[in-house]
């Protein structure tokens, strides 16, 4: 096969990020059609695991795209013209909300924050206070360029207090970091399949409150027969068990058998295992001499470190070392950030202690070779503290 | 594995199809980055031989979705406001073209044709001598709930007379009928990867010619950064060899497996291979007693078989007995049709002699289980002349 020539044997990116055996077993069985028996019983079986990994007994579809189709749909399913949508903004994908907020016929209300920075949860309420009329605001959980977390649980609280709806992005942190659509007040809370879900990039599983099913029906010209449709969804799959066109079928096979694994794992000692990588890798890096972006180790994620490039290291040539000699692959940045920040994705199958310690023990030997003062062992020994 | 429980053996219907053991072994290859060395080449390999199946030199994205979104992009990418669309509507999805039309604000002029004919050239060059400012016409090559073949050629001669732009549906015919994207003058040619190309549901690969590029460049707000959007894969891929978001790159490894397979066989071969067991099947439901669903058998396709519901007979109870008691798959039909027609689909993979066979002996079985006159071997004996 022209894809086994890869060198790459740790995929330590923010996705797509390394798959179990077992999911990639499952992507390879027959496919069988979407409405026989048994691809139906099969699809709510997954839908129902989904959930749990959700922690949600609300609705749950599971958009056919890769989750931004997720994000558009979220804006361009409840916006009338000239609803005003509060934008949380404090990286890249927090800021993207607002191209689709435009684009849909929306005004974004944007709240800026430092990208080093989490939102603050008291300017979220004034905000809101000083303008009105607000619809909904957005927020990323986790954004994954700048690997800092944003205080879900308190934004959405204040959000209800002002009876504005809550869209989340939690594509790159739900299943490998908490989060609870219903406790927290998550109107749409968005996942994406390649992240800590552990399958390939194809799917966007979302969960969705009443109140925002609501606030569809009650948009002016409710987005109907659309491949950004969420109402579609409900009307064939939640009330009638049908689909709006042909599931991707292969790709519930892997979501089905993915979700299994994290369910058999333990949703908390999955939590538990991206913490404790995560905390190993932060520990490791600091002691390697480099400085974490986040502005403080409380924001930064259990699901991808971001790391801000040494003066003088040109991190693009930092990662082509790591990838050709180690077969590590780390990320670098998105437009806007590139060549300051580098970042390690600890998600889902990848975030194992045995890949931290590879990765980092690349890290030291390549920084090494790019002549930056680096006392080789210092990192891998963080590491080892945590086995 | 739950899927593993199917009864079903031969998947006999419209696609999702069959899919090849060497394909299925390619979905379950390692996911590798999007943006690894490995995977640029794959994906532009990928695209080279997509292209060969398409007979094109235009320029070709792969969506990343099921075939409908390219349906409603073709549409969505080329509207303004008020723009009349001629939709050519003699099938359940000729006539799903006018609802895309209408949601993306155009108006449609319908020119509409018996279910059981094929659209009539004729006709096509009065709506358009009659109906001034048309800017497009959908056509779709081979509506698979009636198995109807339009001459696709012909019409789309026509259409470049009055300078009108053509979108062609062909997502259940391409890869298994002849269809020529730059010979017959066709602007926008969709396919889908889980009809002839034998890949599970997921991509639409879609040819865009210069002109449809440039009526979406002059579209007075072109769709920009959305799912929806066609000229964000030429801007990323085609242009800089980045991709808009992340593609489903199990799904690519799928297309790049399945089209070397179609390459190797050799597309006249595919598509005689096709033609033969499409006659044999006619000729067998002939022979059984039972009628074709379209008017003649010259504009019935080698890719799906319709044929009419006898008098007296549930035909979704016939489905049933086939599925269970021979473990063949055939299909019933869309909302507005149903009870009128079954299919038996033939495409791609799924399409072999063997299949054709079990198929036709199952269908005799079944129909004489449900007392319905016929002669048992009959069928069959049409089918061997075809060996």
């Amino acid at each position: 096969m022209e894809t086994a020539g890869s060198k790459i044997r740790y995929l330590m990116t923010p996705g797509p990020v390394e798959i179990s055996p077992g999911t990639l077993k499952a992507l390879s069985l027959p496919v069988i059609h979407h409405y026989s028996p048994e691809f139906i019983e099969l699809f709510e079986k997954t839908t129902e695991k989904v959930k749990k990994v959700f922690q949600t007994k609300k609705d749950l579809i599971i958009m056919q795209g890769e989750a931004v189709v997720g994000l558009e749909a979220s804006v361009a399913n409840i916006l009338d013209a000239g609803d005003k949508i509060l934008v949380l903004d404090n990286g890249p994908y927090g800021a993207w909300f607002g191209i689709y907020v435009e684009n849909h016929g929306g005004v974004v209300v944007r709240l800026k924050e430092d990208y080093n920075k989490a939102i603050d949860p008291d300017k979220v309420r004034a905000a809101l206070k000083e303008n009105k009329e607000i619809k909904a605001l957005t927020v990323v959980h986790m954004d994954t360029p700048v690997g800092i977390i944003n205080p879900i649980k308190e934004i959405c609280k204040i959000a209800k207090e002002f009876g504005v709806l809550t869209i989340v992005d939690s594509v790159a942190a739900l299943g490998g970091i908490d989060i609870r659509p219903d406790d927290w007040d998550i109107d749409i809370c968005i996942c994406g399949s390649q992240k800590c879900l552990s399958c390939p990039p194809a799917l966007a599983p979302i969960s969705i409150s009443e109140e925002a099913w609501k606030v569809m029906d009650e948009k002016k010209t409710p987005l109907k027969l659309s491949y950004l449709s969420m109402t579609d969804y409900r009307e064939t799959w939640i009330k009638n068990r049908k689909f709006p066109f042909t599931p991707f079928v292969s790709e519930i096979y892997a979501l089905n058998a993915s979700t299994t694994e994290i369910l058999e794992e333990g949703l908390p000692n999955v939590f538990a295992r991206h913490k404790k990588v995560a905390e190993a890798i932060r520990d490791a890096v600091e002691a390697i001499g480099l400085e974490l972006w986040p502005s403080s180790q409380k924001i930064a994620s259990d699901t991808v470190t971001a790391i801000k490039v040494p003066n003088g290291i040109d991190d693009e040539k930092l990662r082509r070392i790591m990838a050709e000699k180690y077969g590590v692959l780390i990320a670098g940045d998105v437009a806007g950030l590139e060549g300051k920040i580098f970042r390690i994705g600890h998600m889902g199958y990848s975030a194992r202690m045995d890949n931290a310690l590879v990765t980092i023990a690349a890290l030291e030997r390549t920084l090494q070779e790019m002549k930056f003062p680096v006392e080789i062992g210092s990192g891998v020994e963080e590491i080892l503290k945590y086995f």
